[in-house]
Order: C-alpha cells, then sequence, then structure tokens
C-alpha cells in the first residue's frame, strides 16, 4: 500500500492506494465516531457493498446504506433528497461519517451530501472506478447537477480519506477504464510531460489492466493533483488548470443530456478541442496538438465533439462556471505539461475550433 | 452609526447598526466586485428594492433580482432551484455577490444559494425584520427546510458584511416584531443576566418601536452573538447554547407545517419547555423560570406549545439535528443567563414538560 497526504493544515487527509485495500477495517476506523452511511449505487452495491459494511461494522459503526440509480441522472436534486431522506430515517447525527462507494457521481452526491446534511458531517471516498481515483475523490469538489449545466451547485468539502482499491478496477467496464484514462491523461498534458512520455509508452498496459502500470497511473495523477489542491484548495488560481478539456466537456455534456457521454470521453474530446485552440492562438506548436490528439485516439477515446449549432455551442461555452466577470475563462497550453489560464481568447478562434471539431455522432 | 466585528481571522466582517443605512452605497462598494444580485420576497420588495439596487448600481455594478414569495416555504429546494436557475440567467460569475434582502427565510435562503452557487459566492446580509437583525443575519448559519424538518440542508458560509437598517422595522408587523423579541430574549435568558434586568424594564419600550430602545437591542444581541461565533464559529461547542428552545421550537414549527407558528413564536413557547424542563431536572429555581415565563408573556409571545400525540413529540425532537450520537442534546439554564448543554437529560423529564406544556392552540 502506498499513502500520500493531501497538505491542507487541519483539513489535511491520507489518500491511500494498493490492491485490496476496500475492506480493510484499519483504513476506516480512525474516521469513525458515531454511525456510518455507505452511499453506492445500483451497479457497484452487489459487487463491493458487503465488503464495505462489514469493514465498518468490524469497526464498531452502526452502518446505514443507500443505494442510489448509476449513471449521471443521480446527480440531480432529486437522488440528493432521497440520499438526505435516507441519512434521517437512519438518524445519523453530526458525528456521524458517508462513505461514498462508487464511481464520480456517488462521490460528487454523497460528497455534497455530506457537505450540507445537517450542515456538514464527515465522508470518507472509496472510489472504484478510474475516473473517481485518480480525480474526483480527490480536491473536496463536491456537486450535483443543474439542468443548465454539471456541477454548477455544489461545495468545497474536503473528504476524511481517499481508500483506493485498484483491484476494484478488475470490475470496470472497458468503456469507463478508457474514461478514467482521459483524466490520467489530463494530468501529464496539463502538469507533466514526463508523465505524458510514461503514458505513450505505457497505454497499451494500461488497457489491459496491468495492474503495476494501473497503480503508478493514479500514484502519479493522485500526486500531481493533491500539489496543485494544496495550494490552492478553492480554484482561487492555479487549480483551474486542472480542467483542461473541461469547458468544452462540460458543454458536450449539457448538450447530450448527461449520460450518452462518459464525462471522462467529453474531457477527451474537450482536451483536443483546448489543444487546438492554443494552436490556433498561437502558444502550442501544432504538432503538439497533433501529439496530444494521438494520445487519446490511441487511449480509445473520442476526438471529436458531437455537431451542434454554434449558437448553442457559445451559449454552453458561456454558462460555464469558468466565467470571470463575465468573461470565459480557457485553460490553454503553452506546451505539453505546460497549461495556463486564459481570459482574453478571441471568440472567433473557439467559433473556429469548434467547427473544425465537432462531427462524432452522439456516443 | 454603530459597527461591530464578527472576529474569523481571515472571514472576519463587520456588521453596521443604525438608521437609514439601506441605501447608503458606501457600505456596499468595499463588497463589490463582479455583478450582484438581489435576492428578497413579495412583501419586502415594493418597500426596499429599488433603493438597495440604486445603491448597488452607484457602486458600478450590474444588478439581477430575484424576488421568491413570502413566508417559510421559501425554504424549501424549488425556490432554491428557482433562485440558482435566475443567477445563471443573469450569468452572476464566481465574483459576484448575492445580497439577501429580507428576514430570516430569505437570509437563509440567500446564504445557502451564495454557499452551493458555483461552489459557494460572496454575500451581504440586509436584514429587515428585527429577527434577522439579531439573530439569523449574523453567524453565517445557511440552511433550506427539508420535510422531515427545519434546516436541514446548509452551510456554514459567513456574510461578507452586515448592513442592519433599523428604520426598516417600522414596515414590521406587530407580530413579526414579537417574534423578533423572542431571539432577543434568547439572548439574554442563555447568556446575559443583566441584558434580562434592561428587558424586563424596556418590553414595553421595544414593543413600542422605541428606536433607541431596539437599537439597544439589536447591537447587545449582536454582540453576545458575535462574541459567541467567534469562539466556535461551527457549533462545536458553546455557540450550541444559542439553540435555546429550538429543540422543541423546530418541533412545533414541523409538526404544524411551518406557517402558522412564526420562528420566533416557536422559540417563545420552546423557551418556556427549556426553562422549565431545567426546572424539572433540578438545575433552575422554579421562580427563575417562572421569571422567564412572564417576560416571554410580557413580549406578547406564547408560552405552551400546540397539542401533539406524546410519540409524535418524542419522534420530532429525536430527528432535530442536535444529536449527538443518536442522544438529543438539549440547551438547559443553571440560571437566568446561563445556559448549558446536556445530553443526559432524562426522557420521562422531557415527556412531562410536553404533557404539562402543549395545551395552545394553532396561532
Amino acid at each position: 500500500m502506498e499513502s500520500l497526504s493531501v497538505a491542507l493544515g487541519s483539513r489535511s487527509y491520507p489518500i491511500h492506494i494498493g490492491a485490496g485495500l476496500i475492506d480493510q477495517r484499519a483504513l476506516y476506523a480512525p474516521h469513525l465516531r458515531g454511525a456510518a452511511a455507505i452511499v453506492t449505487n445500483s451497479v457497484v452495491a452487489p459487487l463491493y457493498l458487503a465488503r464495505v459494511r462489514a469493514a465498518l461494522e468490524a469497526g464498531g459503526a452502526r452502518v446505514a446504506e443507500v443505494v442510489v440509480e448509476d449513471g449521471e441522472q443521480a446527480k440531480g436534486f432529486p437522488t440528493l433528497d432521497r440520499v438526505i431522506d435516507a441519512l434521517l430515517s437512519a438518524r445519523l447525527g453530526r458525528d456521524g461519517v458517508i462513505v461514498a462507494l462508487g464511481g464520480g457521481v456517488v462521490g460528487d452526491l454523497a460528497g455534497f451530501a455530506a457537505a450540507v446534511y445537517q450542515r456538514g458531517v464527515a465522508f470518507v471516498q472509496v472510489p472504484t472506478t478510474l475516473l473517481a481515483q485518480v480525480d474526483s475523490s480527490v480536491g473536496g469538489k463536491t456537486a450535483i447537477n443543474h439542468a443548465r449545466g454539471k456541477n454548477l451547485i455544489g461545495a468545497f468539502h474536503q473528504p476524511s480519506a481517499v481508500i483506493t482499491d485498484v483491484a476494484t478496477l478488475d470490475t470496470l467496464p472497458d468503456r469507463e477504464l478508457r474514461a478514467g484514462l482521459a483524466e490520467v491523461i489530463k494530468h501529464g498534458v496539463a502538469l507533466d510531460a514526463a508523465f505524458v512520455d510514461w503514458l505513450e509508452t505505457n497505454i497499451p498496459s494500461l488497457l489491459a489492466r496491468d495492474r503495476d502500470a494501473l497503480t503508478y497511473a493514479v500514484r502519479r495523477s493522485c500526486e500531481l493533483k493533491a500539489a496543485i489542491v494544496a495550494q490552492d484548495e478553492r480554484e482561487a488560481s492555479v487549480r483551474a488548470l486542472l480542467n483542461l478539456g473541461h469547458t468544452f466537456g462540460h458543454a458536450i455534456e449539457t448538450a447530450t443530456g448527461f449520460g450518452p457521454w462518459l464525462h471522462g470521453e467529453a474531457v477527451a474530446a474537450g482536451m483536443v478541442m483546448a489543444a487546438r485552440l492554443s494552436s490556433r492562438a498561437g502558444m502550442l506548436a501544432p504538432r503538439e496538438a497533433e501529439r496530444i490528439e494521438a494520445l487519446i485516439a490511441r487511449a480509445g477515446l473520442p476526438t471529436r465533439a458531437p455537431k451542434l449549432p454554434l449558437e448553442r455551442w457559445r451559449e454552453l461555452i458561456a454558462v460555464d462556471k469558468k466565467n470571470a466577470g463575465g468573461r470565459v475563462r480557457f485553460v490553454l497550453l503553452q506546451g505539453v505539461g505546460r497549461a495556463k489560464l486564459e481570459t482574453g481568447v478571441d471568440e472567433r478562434l473557439v467559433d473556429e475550433v469548434v467547427a473544425a471539431t465537432s462531427a462524432a455522432a452522439v456516443q
């Protein structure tokens, strides 16, 4: 087992990474004070719920469980309300802990429930998808979606611990594995050129689920993300670099109704768009943009966005939360591994990229 | 104008108290960076919205407005969703500020919207009811209600400033003035015996809306509350003392469907119950409990709760959020001005108090 720390003063917390961690009671024990409530979904529950429950009960906790539907539609208010209702039924007190067992949707939903239930209770992330393990379980961003866009209602609420069992990736469908790789690639492309070199060599091992390769990819992603979060918890500055590909990606997810495109797939196409925009803006050499696109394609991820009217693109980009004083802020690239925030991007360049890159059929 | 500070390090903020402050642009100016959105209700809007809007526009802000329905039913998810939708329509960015113009409901709702909109934006409280001026606008507690109880979904999110114009109390209905006095009395009864002496003398002046008396009552309440919040922002300890009367009070509001009883009225009856429980538990001399009851009665506030089945009381008290490890924590009194948290209260004593004190017809 490897352990990293997200350094946030009194709110610092460990990330434990290894195979077979999901039912190690000693990892849960430090975080149990009162009752526990596991939030998971209908796909993950039959696989891992009983093991996590047993580990918590072995720690002496009274354990409640809430099983939500699978998929992005669970990140809405009706499901949040159901989770809150279950926590109240279970009489979870302010000293209770919520355990988020599942992928990004479960982590975001359960984390937001923990942020707002009785004005905030503790929670532990137990991510079971690659996307959640390398990205969404770390850093305390929690949210639900609004009809006008993704993650528009949320909170910064750090977990008490992240328990990442890479063995749970054995049960992950191929398509979701690839979607997780999009965020792995994002960490390299935004922040670490050497990691991109490593990925170019190791994409086949990752797709073949080589456990050592996966463990390294998870650890390096978490290290990169933890360092950024420690510098800028609330995304006042550098943390925004982790949104590479997300302005376009969120637009794709919103336009297609949260579901046909997985989040990682939308981010993959969004990264291609961000790289092309960087290139058109004269910041990135065209062959670097092509290199990024090639890596994304080798991971089996989409490199084209769906076709939408230009007006719809503009509207979706404008509403994205990464607005500053009414102007859209883009994460662009000055090189592989060197992301940069830009607010003064010429809208015509954005229009050109959108026109040239939106061609994919809905997944 | 008098100004106090709530001392919370980098999140410290001023409370300005005086007559005619509501349209003083200099009080708003330090808090404007991007656009502003005023959240108010249908009763307050015709009285004060234009003046606040003008003050913000004079500061150079683009100003949006959201007018919600009057009353406790606005503190639910449907109205929150409408507020969020309006903020998105207005393209309020993360540098925007929400101005909560109204009473406790508007402050709690708008404050919670500020806490979760795009994971948190700034807000300014402009309380226009006595209850909001002496209590709910200070301290950063924000929340909406759940069908199972009040304020069960919320966040701690401190305002950037509180601008309290006592002249707005001129338009407050008598019944709401009295409801606000319940929280004024609470501050004295829980924390400051000298303030209770002052209240016993000055209740007639307060009911007659003597402006000097009101200003003093607001200032003293804010001083007492600010000192507690500075010590314990997140209610890990002493802040819970400010919940005197609230466990019973929330039960009354939930049982009667949030509306027939004003919050302050429910707290008033709840304080009588807490005083009687303290007395039955042997902590408070019976004549002290009678003195508190007499003060509440002189303020024209209810001293009896509605009649409910004993089982319903038990259920409502158990679900109240002030649970610790499944046990209900009561705020009791060791004397006038000396509140104390108690978790080991004998349930039979609670049953006795409930039986002896619930007799009032629904308001």
